[in-house]
């Protein structure tokens, strides 16, 4: 058979150096790092001493790499005992904050030692079923408690009246929205579209199976179609953290809100959401993105019967493993809200805390530089802390000044590799950077920003 | 928006029963016990008894529910001490093996007691990254050492010279293999074949989303294209347990082998399958079907490449917690190969000796009958055990002879649920029976079989 791929080779499309590229800034995670590290690229070695932190075993054949390794290591060790120590760092290497990868709350799960961890036995998850009088019949019930549970001590959400529908991550939700609101008898595929700047996964998951059900139709601003369509809710936005509201209304749509970020450490809590279909995922919630689980609260069952069709059709349901996980994660979550002794930090506490100080070091480079700037919030009362704060969005949407029309290519040549605005839809003046690394990258990054200057 | 969903009734599809069903038959499980339940059918209270045993909490609304599962768990916990006990069950509950569901396997892992519990931190799993060295970045290590092992032990597959992808289950694997083999910028989808019988989930799975890159072909045999093609190879065979090979043999196509059960309990390993792209699922080879883990061997580095990018695009990876426990398992049952004291059972040589146990069980109440017919299949030489014998597929076959021509509904009217040819492509003349459900369940199963006469 490889004979007659090698034949035929527009059937075996070779995956070009820009086409993986431009899945990976579409993604939210550096997969760059992979193609910079295949290809040979000068900074490849740089970026592992960066980034090839998760390899149980370290490279084989290069010990320089291996003591870059061990460099590492010790210093993402020092970093958990002082988040404010100012490493030296080498200025030549490369800062990866393109994707989302919430690697900033491993600290904290790391200090609640062996409380969340989880003893699965081998004869566990044998059958496909989980629950089969449940809608949604793969369904972990300690799962879905432990959602309801959190939602109520949080108040960011109204569970009465939804349906729960699990998951592999909030990406396979919103593929399974899509197949559940479209009709299988359209003569075309409906509109998907999103307020620019939009999540620039939305675009590349509409669209890479060329699905004659659904397809993106670009920004909600521009759409004119007088047919129905989906509109994407963001809110806090991805990139740019501001709140959003629908901004097409018509009769012929459809809402999706996706609100992956409406938690106390990114954003105020201003009211309990009641939408009728609300995306989650554990990644940006609890910082567990390798665990890819996500929930929808759906109000309508046969849209929620649907959403279980698809992710039938599609896994055969969810990680019966990761929903226990899940259910353990967010159950320590709500324990640290239940049951918290007089000065000890909830883990919304310690989050918040982290992004306040980070966002105040990040608007200090930025200052300091007088190159750049970042979006202005307006302060909103939290209903779960009963403080007011400004919103601490998990990406941060800079912006280019003084003429710099590329800061995404303006900022690699400072060796920062972040996503521009393009994949957003919108002007390449801006570059979304990630504010969920590890701490010691993240000092890194505002110490390099702060000294450009030209 | 509910509201304009109410006012939308084309956007917002009501899924029918038929619609569920169709869905249902076509995977490897009994989704049809939701429906009937939910349907208010009045087979939904017995169908309850037999198949609603996964609920953690039990019913809260009718007792007699709790009293009937309280009797179903009684009689599995005696299943356990007993293979072989007949126990007197109730002649009017509904037996459902549609389904793949692998629960034999659950009594092996009991007995397994503590060796393959796995204990999962808090803090493991933040990252999406497993090791961004390897091409599929999302493989735990652990997981892809112990697949290489456990093929090395059995003798099934070369595993040299592939690359490793793992997926959410085949069923994810599937999908990105279409993906992956398909040009993006092809001007017609190309047509995906299976020879018939083929398992009822090809034609949807690659259908389900109307996608412009790939299109279910139908019967391989049928298949008059002269245009590039992609033909699956399942063998051992879902329904049938035949051995297969290709059968259009053309210079245009692709060979796409799911080898999810070549493993020596099913069949006689006869040669290592060293095939371009070969799939297989923890599901049918050690039973964990909830766990959600499914692996490609995949020769040609830039279709794994592919595959790759589907699975970040449809679920941006695999849950670290399931390839983890996968690991372990795998490596309980290459372990059971390796220190094996003797008199002691391997996992295979358990499953072996179930199935083989099984299968003289239902031929012995085929032949009772004297009203249906199985396959019959030629001894041959296993490398693994070094013993012959027939093959016992972990699906039976079933013939229905003296003219019954839908034999599904035929064995509907004994309250045996089964599915029925049409869905994999041939006459309904024949049902495929599932080998893999617990012991009381076939037990019932076989002794009804064996007394229906007219």
């Amino acid at each position: 058979m490889l004979k007659k791929m090698k034949e035929h080779p527009q059937k075996m499309k070779v995956v070009s150096l820009r086409h993986l590229l431009v899945i990976s800034l579409a993604l939210n995670f550096g997969l760059i790092s992979k193609v910079l590290f295949d290809g040979g690229d000068k900074r490849a070695h740089e970026f592992y001493c960066v980034t090839e932190k998760h390899d149980a075993e370290g490279p084989k054949s290069d010990d320089s790499r291996v003591e870059k390794k061990n460099k590492y290591l010790d210093t993402t060790t020092s970093s958990l005992s002082s988040h404010s120590t100012a490493a030296n760092h080498d200025s030549s290497a490369v800062i990866d904050l393109d994707h989302g990868d919430p690697t900033m709350y491993e600290r904290y799960w790391q200090q609640m030692g062996d409380k969340t961890s989880i003893v699965i036995s081998g004869w566990q998850s044998i059958s496909y079923f989980s629950d089969v009088k449940n809608l949604c019949w793969f369904l972990e019930s300690e799962f879905a408690t432990a959602v309801v549970r959190l939602h109520k001590l949080v108040g960011n959400v109204v569970t009465e009246g939804h349906h729960i529908v699990v998951g592999t991550g909030s990406t396979q939700l919103f593929q399974a929205v899509l197949y559940a609101l479209c009709p299988t008898n359209a003569t075309e595929p409906i509109s998907v579209v999103s307020a620019a700047p939009f999540y620039s996964s939305y675009p590349l998951m509409t669209d890479f199976l060329k699905s004659g059900l659904f397809k993106w139709g670009g920004d909600a601003h521009k759409f004119s179609k007088e047919k129905p369509y989906i509109e994407l809710v963001t809110s806090p936005n991805n990139p740019d953290g501001s709140s959003r509201q629908p901004v097409v209304n018509r009769n012929e749509g459809i809402l999706v809100h996706d609100l992956a970020y409406y938690w106390p450490q990114y954003t105020p809590i201003s009211f309990a959401a009641n939408h009728d279909i609300m995306l989650f995922t554990v990644s940006k919630s609890t910082g567990h993105a390798g665990i890819r689980i996500g929930w929808a609260l759906v109000k309508d069952q046969d849209v929620a019967k649907r959403m279980t069709e698809f992710i039938v059709l599609n896994t055969i349901g969810v990680s019966k493993d990761s929903q226990l996980r899940a259910a353990k994660i967010l159950n320590a979550v709500a324990d640290s809200i239940d049951d918290n002794p007089k000065g000890t930090e909830t883990f919304f506490q310690y989050g918040y805390n982290l992004m306040e100080m980070r966002w105040n070091q990040l608007r200090a480079a930025v200052n300091k530089s007088r190159l750049f700037s970042l979006p202005n919030f307006s302060s909103g009362t939290c209903t779960f802390t009963s403080r007011s704060f400004e919103p601490l969005p998990a990406f941060a949407w800079l912006k280019c000044e003084a003429g710099i029309e590329d800061c995404e290519s303006f900022l690699r040549e400072h060796k920062i590799l972040t996503r521009g605005g393009k994949h957003f839809g919108v002007s390449s003046e801006y570059v979304r950077i990630s504010m969920l690394d590890r701490d010691e990258k993240f000092d890194h990054f505002t110490q390099r920003l702060s000294k450009i200057n030209s």
